[in-house]
């Protein structure tokens, strides 16, 4: 460890619904959409290689792994760095995981070194890691931001344009295992992205966070995403009363309030995140 | 007390500095500028009247009083409301408690009454208000987005944009009294502006803290909005290796870490703030 190790927290992220936008210039492209960032999220801790023939390594949770738009981050930003991340969320299930490790790798990468390097910069760098990965369209700008973000237009700061539902609410969810981004996004996806369209210019008429979660259950039953056990208990919260959808892409449900509780489930339970991505920032600054 | 009732958090402001742009488009017009919102805030509570004969009232800290921003932004939504604002920071002196009282006021007064207005509309709300009451140009857009903003172009969303420095630290900060925006922006301020762009060069150049403070040091000395506890209060900080400056614009001087505790004095302490403006919420969603 040498003292220029730095940290950064992000959000989780669970989309509502999208619609993607494929672009040649890779900060233009991403999705339009909606969804809602949750206080369960990524600690990411990168620590820069000062010794010749230390090797740069990645673990999650401890285990040692490589993902793709982490790689990626550090090429672009010209750093040999030990990362670790730490999270409680599922892999592969709906979360956001690999655009808030990416952003996350971004911010303390550039805290750690005194990268001088804004924001947005950082944002537009994990957001074309996500982008080239093929792991993620719009996770990033949207743990950037925190709360419950509206993405209005798609892409990078600079290029894309978003808004946010003004409230909060208690989170739960429950995830059934994984669903791969890849390959979704590899299929023809003009039939979800004119649900995605359509969902979107319902939320953009009434930005509350019913009409978020009703448009998001629309898409998802438009696009031909639910599988048997999230419609189930999609089904289940709707009988109680409550409000829950799909998280895209996941097999997961995510509901507001006590309704997956309340249908006797056992969910993870968290809260809308108030704020975006941080710096958290190195011993000296973390007193 | 109805049970409609809803509370918003929004952070403090210390402008580092800023440029003046007067526009007859209320949300065009604005400042460009850096600056630090920091964990000390202002919490605000709307309770709409519902039963006839009711009054509206406005209180800070429980002493009846009206701010003149609030009072715009209740009548730009047509509410009716009791507005409770709670808060630690100092008035008057550089914290931006009119812009944080105003879109504090938006933000809890639309989740009270489920308006159906996303965060851009309530901040354009909130922006505008303060404009007009001329008690602040750059405070509500930099509040909504938390952290260490940076404003590149100035007004509301949908004309001004933002980047931020990726940093965290601990704030410091003392207050000799008050000043009044008012009456520094009634003069003449094409010299503060020409030191403001000046400033504002520099940080995008190299978006690192130790660079804002500097720049704001600067820019305070070349505007001429430095007076005598505050510049000695930055030497100070100056001579034990401490950055510290002053704040626009009150009589109140910031630093990094524990600068004016180092030099002397006994501030009082923060941090930069990890998010923007939230929604709290009403009792249903707090659970």
């Amino acid at each position: 460890m040498t003292d220029d190790r730095s940290s950064a927290f992000v959000p989780g992220h669970v989309t509502a619904f999208f619609s993607a936008h494929p672009d040649e210039v890779v900060h233009a492209a991403g999705s339009r959409g909606a969804g809602v960032t949750i206080s369960d999220g990524v600690t990411v801790t990168v620590d820069p290689v000062a010794e010749p023939g230390e090797t740069p390594t990645q673990t999650v949770n401890g285990e040692s792994t490589t993902i793709e738009p982490v790689t990626l981050v550090l090429s672009k930003l010209d750093v040999d760095a030990r990362v670790a991340i730490e999270t409680d969320l599922p892999l592969g299930a709906g979360f956001g995981v690999s655009g808030a490790a990416a952003l996350g790798t971004a911010l303390a990468a550039a805290d750690a070194l005194e990268a001088g390097r804004s924001e947005n910069d950082l944002i537009r760098t994990a957001h074309a890691a996500e982008i080239e990965a093929g792991t993620g369209l719009g996770d990033v700008v949207a743990q950037a931001r925190g709360g419950i973000p509206i993405r209005l237009e798609p892409g990078a700061p600079g290029y894309g344009a978003l808004d946010g539902v003004p409230a909060t609410a208690r989170i739960e969810y429950v995830t059934f295992g994984e669903l791969s981004t890849e390959s979704v996004l590899a299929d023809d996806t003009a039939d979800l992205s004119a649900a995605g369209e359509r969902a979107l210019t319902t939320v953009e008429a009434d930005p509350t966070l019913e009409t978020l979660m009703d448009a998001s259950r629309t898409f998802a039953r438009e696009a031909g995403l639910l599988v048997p056990p999230v419609a189930e208990a999609i089904d289940l919260v709707d009988d109680v009363g409550g409000e829950a959808s799909m998280a895209m892409l996941g097999r997961t449900v995510f509901a507001l309030g006590t309704g997956l509780s309340d249908a006797g489930y056992d969910p993870t339970v968290c809260r809308v995140h108030p704020g975006g991505s941080r710096v958290c920032g190195t011993d000296d600054t973390a007193e």
